[in-house]
């Protein structure tokens, strides 16, 4: 018995684009039978994208989806992929609801159909809002290798459809995926594909989505690990990528049982497949990449996506000359081209010569659009038609430069981008419609004393490659501050960031109480003051733009709190 | 045997004030001892308020909640409730998680706890996201009665506790509910009840929440139901209420079974109690009302809650004399008083004059504070400075109008007002940080035909009670427009409002396709023109204020669009 080749296709798939993701799947699934698969494994959901969000909840839209996938099957035939097994992701819908569910499409036809399993409701997804769960095993037999079809989660627990098919009798799992970024997350995902094929005693070949959409990023990185944990290959992140890997015959092939406790077996066996002359395909491992790379990478692939994907050709940003504005700057940049970035110095009477020479640098390194519009003039009109001061002339200023971004992209048609990092919006340092404005935030989710490291390791990359370093080195260095009054810096209220960081990732990413983080050595003064500016600012979170996550909670689908809340320091423990 | 007297305590808790909770669940459990009730029986989370959403995935928050239910139990007993059943919801915590429970408070202490079963995953609910669900039975024998203990939507679906209870045998089903107010839904509530009723043979007590929370207005409408569907008694709508039953004992008991599949059950006997010396409570069953007075109620109601719990003490909103803002001001009115409602007229060149008289009459007939602010000079200042024309001109006088709210708010402390109805908010015909501007959106999903009915209820009330009807005549009867441009009217790009309400019912609230919608009998350019217009709208309603819920699928936590979403009219069948 020979070996098996499979192809992993690691596609970035976009939402609802039916007609684009099948063509996407059709050409990719072309190339992997060209390399000698034969079998290719498509992320989950890889026909409708994911997450649909409520679209899955729309009958007319599962019903696109089966009709999509079984043109899909005609059309992989057609263009000489019909002696090749495809497994694929696409929503289905039965009497028993929606389906989260992988089909197995071979000779023109749907040969099989498995239905998610375990479906995750926590944090970023609401699966059991959409799905109903299957209980039916899919198992294709294909030159002497049983596949068995499994989908994201249902490896994330013990028990499930995993055990269930070593009881069946299954000589390589197949998981499709759509299991998007965090820091870390990689390391985990591995380790879980570890054990799932320790415990099957069966490789897993692990496929995931790429690409961005709304919050997410997906990040690839697609592998194949042998049931003894040896990588047998591995897809870079962040790309489109055909992972090719032999997947070796077993030394002992059990035998087939159909009778497994609280499932159904939808057994296949397909003719033996021709094997095109082929040596053993090479090994492909994809180089480990340093965080800050792969945060990197995510903030350019959110938000590349999300420019595309809405149609937008273009985006502008204020350039204060701060850190913020920069590294989103400097992200487009590596996300749209410089020739596709607008920024705009917007300096009032509180603006330092620095600020205004730190963006005009920016511009320069960066080779984008630049151009000044100062704000005094409409600032001043405000004063006086209202006789405004205090922080009602501090707000008045940041969303004279919201308007001023707004009335630019209303005529040109750019994207706005809002420059908030995440340890401004956790505290509710950002004034709405002012510097919140914009359609897509990418460093959102970024705490600020990452935004330092990210600018740091951008420009030590250029210094590498031989290019200008993008981010002004007095953008990095100098004292944070907004400018909306004299000789204002943030340090005034707030401790210096990496104490209000530490803080704000145990209170925010890890729902730790104050007593926990007073208990881990913080200052209960301090630690009690950065709760009540999360706890108050969560009206102002309601209206930001989405961004890219990439911690392990972010403000937006991730984290969901009531704004009317009363649960506060000062009342009760939080 | 005595009848048992059950008084249902429709209260209004707030989320996360777990003292303020317990201390309004202590004053009404004492009223209901004094009117002579044995068991009291509160809302769903009433300790802790509901939904609590992530804050229910936070330790130290269930632990706050079970100490607070211990000391209730306390608080109870030395306040003279000790020997009265008090049934509250709350929130609990153990090894398998977080629980959305009730408790039976008996002499000081916890007598027994019920986990909800059926964890409501769909439109607004997250419940899976959060709770574990409960297998356990709780009964508590009480003179001769037997109680069983469900919360919500434990009775919307067959099979659960229901008949789990009817077989390990109880003589009253005690309900426990934080249903939100939707259109139609009270009917819904009654026939269900009566449904289960029968089902299990015996009498339920169903008593709900009142109150605003963020986007949720809970109707109350506690009532109870004898097993042949007989009302034995109902709270009104819309406000704190002690309902006081007497319930029957039954003709026949049953006999008490502990072995139920799939259940284990919890029994409590307790020794008899005390019947004061009373007379049959009189049967209070409060009247109907028509669906445009429960309506105004919701949004008197989410408004008044929102603006309360969040500690402002008063509104401000842009009087433009267009009949959105004048019953966004007549609600404001009905919830706050007129002395806590800031209208402000911002004509500009494009204003004609009966918008500013209609405003001007607005303010007099209601009594709310009134100033004018011309936006001529902002506006100049934005067209002077970056050269704007078209749909950049519109939209600045639009935001010079928002950025006067909001400065006013900074000034004076006001919360801001959005004014946009949902038909407007569905077509994108809103101006993002313009007149989507607000902390509170209270008319965001009633449709425009709606809007129109209530003003002229409104106005009738106001008829009968020999009132100044609130809305000027000419705000109704005007034909809508924006007044961005010389003589624009909604028509010039939108069906008549009752057309195009008809069609966003179907396509959003029902998730009909557009192949549906036209074989109802609408022409279908228009339609896909509306459900395009629809589709692309997703990225301003993500921004746009939180507002109260009224129809079946309100924007918001209720209907969840992604933003960069492709399945559009014109790709493919939508």
């Amino acid at each position: 018995m020979q070996a098996l080749r499979v192809a992993l296709a690691q596609i970035n798939s976009t939402v609802g684009d039916l007609p684009g993701n099948c063509a996407l799947i059709a050409s990719w699934a072309s190339r992997a039978a060209q390399e000698g698969a034969q079998v290719v494994l498509f992320p989950e959901m890889a026909v409708t994208g994911y997450p649909v969000e409520d679209l899955a909840l729309r009958p007319s839209f599962a019903r696109a989806s089966k009709q999509a996938l079984e043109e899909l099957a005609i059309t992989l035939d057609r263009s000489g992929c019909g002696d090749t097994v495809v497994v694929v992701g696409y929503l289905d819908r039965d009497q028993a609801g929606s389906r989260n569910s992988a089909a197995v499409l071979f000779g023109g036809a749907v040969l099989s159909r498995y239905d998610k399993h375990a479906l995750p409701t926590y944090r970023v997804f609401d699966e059991l809002r959409y799905f109903a769960p299957g209980s039916r095993l899919s198992i294709t037999e294909v030159n002497g290798f049983r596949l068995g079809v499994v989908v994201c989660e249902d490896i994330w627990q013990p028990g499930g459809p995993v055990p269930a098919y070593a009881a069946a009798g299954v000589d390589l799992l197949l998981c499709l995926n759509a299991s998007p970024y965090e820091r870390g997350k990689s390391a985990v995902r591995r380790s879980i594909v570890e054990r799932r094929a320790a415990e099957a005693g069966v490789p897993i070949a692990y496929t995931n989505l790429v690409g961005g959409q709304d919050e997410l990023a997906f990040d690839g990185g697609s592998l194949v690990l042998a049931a003894d944990g040896t990588l047998l290959g591995r897809a870079p992140e962040f790309a489109e990528h055909l992972l090719c890997v032999d997947v070796a015959p077993r030394q002992a092939p059990g035998s087939n049982q159909d009778h497994v406790p609280g499932w159904s077996v939808d057994r296949h066996t397909l003719p033996d497949l021709i094997v095109r002359g082929w040596d053993r395909t090479p090994v492909s491992v994809a180089p480990p990449r340093p965080d800050e790379d792969l945060v990197w990478s995510a903030l350019v692939t959110g938000l590349r996506d999300y420019v595309h994907k809405n149609g937008f050709t273009s985006v502008a940003l204020g350039l204060s000359g701060g850190i913020d504005s920069a590294v989103v700057a400097a992200v487009a940049v590596d996300a749209l081209g410089s020739d596709a970035v607008h920024g705009v110095s917007m300096p009032s009477k509180y603006s330092s010569d620095h600020s205004r020479t730190d963006a005009d640098e920016l511009a320069r390194s960066t080779g984008i659009h630049f151009r000044t519009e100062p704000i005094a003039a409409t600032v001043d009109a405000f004063v006086d038609q209202l006789t405004l001061e205090g922080l009602a002339e501090e707000n008045i200023q940041a969303r004279c430069r919201g308007m001023t971004l707004m009335a630019l992209s209303n005529s040109a048609g750019h994207l706005v981008l809002a420059t908030g990092n995440k340890s401004e919006l956790a505290v509710g340092y950002s004034t709405i419609y002012g510097d919140a404005v914009g359609g897509f935030a990418p460093i959102k989710d970024v705490p600020k004393s990452m935004v330092w490291a990210l600018a740091r390791w951008r420009n030590n990359e250029a210094v590498h490659r031989g290019e200008v370093p993008p981010i002004p080195a007095g953008s990095i260095d100098k004292p944070p501050s907004a400018e909306l009054r004299p000789d204002q810096l943030d340090t005034d209220s707030l401790p210096d960031y990496d104490v209000l960081d530490a803080i704000l990732s145990r209170y925010v990413d890890f729902d730790r109480s104050v007593e926990d983080i007073v208990a881990a050595g913080f200052d209960r003064g301090t630690v009690e003051d950065i709760v009540r500016k999360v706890d108050a600012a969560e009206y102002k979170r309601r209206q930001y733009p989405i961004g890219t996550k990439i911690t392990s909670r972010a403000f937006g689908r991730d984290r969901r709190m009531p704004v009317t809340n009363h649960w506060r320091v000062g009342t009760a423990q939080v």
